[in-house]
């Protein structure tokens, strides 16, 4: 017998083999097939000229890295039945089929939908198209399966989504700061009392991990000018929306018609169900940035300015604070703002962006990282001496507007 | 003074330093920002999913390499001036400018121009824009400044564009087959007789870069799924022209329409020069695949076929062989497409692809690699005993269809 | 003319170019060679069997960032000139050619000197060989030159030494937590107030850093087998040298019988400082392994059993503890050694071993990192609210015997 | 149940897992930590300073790729049972347990036995100490096992062996040109007629292969300034066992002593072989350096110029050419070295080396490489069209005497 199985090259990993075939069938289905048209990163190439990856690639990332888990823990006796081996890695296949093109700043714009909850949609769709194949993988997504560790490989702090996003995103962007010893990690994964540790010898890696974590959440994820980046976006969004309901006819995509002119976001979504899926289905990178492209040409300077600013990359300016920003501040800008650009009165603020970010630290709230020491104590991160884990939630203040947009 | 230098991470080489100022506004202009949005290896990603890098990605690439060349060369005593420095840089920076998206494929259906001819079109546009700042590099561009072998780190058989696509290429396909000691290589450099060469230390580089090259093209730019995949795309942008020439309305962006509609493929391309240059400033990747999208519901069975097909990677079943396919065996296909596909026999023929693909082989008719031996002798590589360079350009033939595609 | 340059292949770097004459020079000295033959980290490669390179190689590669970071700085202007720039680079060239073999070791039980002081005694040597071409290295190093930035890249919180040692020593051991930006680093390095700094933008880079310097030290420097090797060694030489001291003829080279039978802690070494540079410039790891598998032969059972056990890898268990073991504790394993080993009362504690270990962190009290903002505003790291740098002290006692090994 | 499984770190593929206790205890044997005192590539770091990884550490790497091509056969329905799996685990971790230091030189001036007799030698005393655990390994190994394929993991053109050694020693090297696609073509791997051999897909993996090892002879095993060194010391090493022959005493080890006085080259080595292999259970790498530095204060001009120039890297000129040296040539040579050094006429010989060099292409006339296709069809490598591969034997003469060695 041939090898039959499924090989990707994967720069990462190297080769992420695809264990079983209803993976691969699933793999081939069309609404996996479109996350091929979603970048994982939204706008953040224009500070990070490689994050280009996609979430087909996380998923098939993620996936690998979960067939290493079952291996490793299978290997210190963890009994994970071939259904559930099954079962976990189509939820983490399919843990992120629910996301649009640019969420984050969709999610702030027209859809008023959790990527989350449409995931699941998805993978309900799907356990119909193949025969219920799926159930047992919908009931670990949704953690409702006995055995919860199995739900934490796929959400939870150490879940392999995150640690593929991190490697992935580190190595993408080129920012070594976020690299992660994703196989030590998991060649030190444990379970006790159906619960996911880390063996004492894997300590390092975590507080690793927890560093390179924070470390990727101010160099990559909130980096101001992706931030500056995704607030024109939702701006541009927002505005098209608010032109779509006054009646203005916008030349884009069916889907993305769908979204601007009849997705209400007073109602609730889960009413439309079957036509929010099938035009969701279909949204795609492309579908925005086909509609940014014929925005630079409409009339209302508003948005004309906004996509033609984020086409040609000339940013807005970014200012952060620790406090929010006094309004005699903003007010100047203001006022310089409209000395600029030809712009009236009462538009000028959508060229005004105000908000805050705040990072995702460690939670001790939450659910803990809890280490396995050998001779059977288990102690949560936060509780060992040697290490001081970072928990202080930061906020940052922003001021995003235009300034040095000479051509406009 | 603070570091004013621009600086991009880049995870082939770490960073890339923008060495001039004038390179870094030639950087942040439209026409370059462009490059952004065309991917440099097509359709390749449906093979290797993380080769998704672009065209402005691999011109710094390139212009790093140049940096570093110039360096190495000056401190071997090879004169070059600031002037010539820039120039050189220029050059490099913008030696695919003219590119289109899937360019491949576009220069098979819809353009009847170069890429070459374009670089040279935007780089004359921008001369007079810059007021003249590029004339230099232009020179050297095409080849009419006196020092060659300026031209030849821009373009010949050791280019700096060459050694950044092979690094670039094969770290983001993770094809580790084609990596290439471009740092070796470079350290490497000489001149002699006003011709770039290799010292004797760096012979096995060469040997190297040579095989790697070739693989490369075996693994990655002539991979028959990847051929397979192009060739769906140029029978997608033929039949989209033959359509609009017959007046069928398709709705594709304004630029694209361009192509379709006006763009005549008898009439030589220059006497539209500025036509031509405006609307190719606003091509890129995202008007092929919006448009792909919006084909998928088209009336036209082979134009949606085509198009469904390539969206949701249902890729056509492509055969290679040494001779070209008998014609008995291409009607016993047609048959069987027939059969299969609700598409009418005079129409058949745009789902049955036929073609040749060569390799690149390294061609000791042209400019050869010359070494230069510890006492002055030079020699090209194709007369070095120890080493058999392959010469050969393998042909192969191919024969491309629809099968196992269920659901149309 | 052909490319003089020394370069040397280093896979952390890649090629390591020997900028200047003189320092090729002074690499060929045999003072120089004789790093090849002593390990940067002494018996590490018992637990990480990569760790195998050497002080010549660490010295080399400090040289190689010295070069790039006088580039960097230069090119920000700030003034270096030729003779400094020579300077600077052999003071890091020659910084640790004192070393001794396993010098912590050897430090804690035969050579009452530090290698610092012995460095310097190596460099007046050199310059008086080399007609005072150390002169301006030999101020630097001492930190008598007026510019002081220029010590700091010797020996300084963010100096080439600890950069090289850190990425190297990570790369050879293959943790992957001690990885360092190092290229970032340096290219991030200013100079105010005659003062080393990091630009804003780098101080991720320098949070990593610290992390990565602290991980090392738990996972790699003070990893505790490691710990328990090097504890041995320094029993094995003590031992031996008491022997010596009661006219015990010991199977040595004469470099190491210089160390045991003449060097005499009590006198200052400098009184016969030719003659401890004579054999410290033949000592290597050669002797100090070739005495110890000697000593597998001796009749002293001390002796005998610690470097038996020392070769064949037979490690002593260690305990580790945040408080000093209990007297009673250490009476309860002195009891069970004296069951289990053929030695006697009187010598047993030559086999039980108690200590303690510091890492060192990074210490506000000491010469701080500082950032330097864009606006010109310097701070030191500790006072950037968004990093918590541990600074804590951590100390862990030790206890360590034998335990488990067979065959004595 | 904690993880029992020994983790090795390795720079070069990450985590090495020892998945036997037997392999374990194995390891842990005195003859197989003497493996940490032996380079694997003797005197090369003398040229790359990175290579100095020792036989132990290869001996685990291969281990390593062995349990991956043990599970990448398995996948396929290749039955392997655990007894065949631990069985050739063992034989790839003791194929070179036989190895002295500096092999290559220690073969050619001391030892009259080839390392593979002593591996088998060392296995077999080993097996007695293992109560006869060893006995189906010892079968694989030297290939009187049934199913073939097992051995040729161990020792044929593409086995663990040789696949470690390339990646290892270009990883330590720094040498890029010698990486191979270890991880691709143990995926590719699979079994016919009792015989290995390799899938279509990962032809060009295996030409990739084939052009490293080429390139790694040339610029690594064979590298003249290697080539120099080891004959200097198979020059140091005859000229030590003529004077000992002769009576002179030397200060060396117990264990050199007896190679150098006792162990008669005219004699059957294995009518001795328990004292052979007691003494070459304790030689090592140490032994031989541990001399070379007390052979530089000897009487004998010959061994104390050798052995000096050896230990300070004074390394002899090395002279290449396509055919032997004329006597001519080699008489004039002769004259300058009496000129220089203080050496009579009947000893200047001693300093004048000639010899050639070969390197191993890929011979044909041995077992071929074998390429399965997706048909069933099997090739060997020479007769695949694409490929010209490179069988051609270079051999290459030196001429290798001192010259500017100024001190001596």
């Amino acid at each position: 017998m041939m090898n039959k199985k499924k090989i990707f090259n994967d720069p990462v990993y190297g080769f992420i083999t695809i264990p079983y075939d209803i993976l691969f069938d699933l793999i081939e289905h069309p609404y996996f097939q479109r996350l091929r048209r979603i970048k994982q990163l939204g706008l953040t190439d224009y500070v990070y000229p490689g994050a280009l990856h996609t979430r087909f690639h996380h998923a098939l990332g993620a996936l690998h890295l979960m067939t290493e888990a079952i291996e490793s823990l299978r290997s210190k006796g963890v009994d994970i039945t071939e259904e559930e081996a099954i079962g976990v890695s189509i939820g983490i296949l399919l843990h992120d089929i629910g996301h649009g093109p640019f969420s984050h700043a969709l999610e702030h714009s027209l859809v008023n939908v959790h990527h989350e909850e449409l995931s699941l949609l998805f993978m309900e769709t799907l356990n119909k198209e193949f025969g219920g194949a799926l159930t047992l993988a919908i009931k670990i997504f949704t953690n409702t399966y006995p055995k919860k560790f199995l739900h934490q490989l796929i959400s939870g702090q150490l879940d392999m989504d995150r640690l593929d996003y991190l490697s992935r995103d580190s190595f993408f962007t080129g920012v070594h700061e976020g690299v992660v010893g994703y196989d030590r990690i998991i060649k030190m994964l444990a379970v006790r009392n159906d619960e996911l540790m880390v063996e004492e010898k894997g300590i390092y890696s975590i507080e690793k991990f927890l560093v390179a974590r924070r470390l990727m959440y101010w160099q990559v994820y909130l980096h101001k000018t992706v931030v500056a980046a995704e607030q024109m976006l939702v701006r541009v969004l927002k505005r098209a929306k608010e032109l779509a309901q006054q009646g203005v006819e916008l030349d884009v995509s069916d889907s993305l018609r769908y979204c601007l002119y009849e997705l209400d976001s007073d109602k609730k979504w889960n009413q439309n169900a079957s036509d929010v899926l099938n035009n969701f289905a279909r949204l795609d990178d492309y579908d925005i940035f086909a509609a940014l492209k014929t925005f630079t040409q409409v009339q209302d300077p508003v948005l004309a300015l906004l996509s033609k600013a984020l086409i040609d990359r000339k940013l807005f300016k970014i200012e952060l604070g620790s406090i929010p920003f006094k309004s005699d501040y903003i007010d100047s800008i203001r006022s310089k703002v409209l000395e600029t650009f030809p712009i009236s009165k009462k538009r000028v603020d959508h060229l005004i962006i105000t908000g805050k970010e705040t990072n995702s630290a460690y939670n001790t709230s939450k659910e803990e990282i809890k280490i396995l020491y050998k001779g059977g104590k288990i102690l949560p991160m936060s509780e060992i001496s040697d290490f001081g884990i970072k928990t202080e939630i930061i906020t940052k203040y922003y001021l995003c507007y235009p300034k040095n947009i000479p051509y406009f």
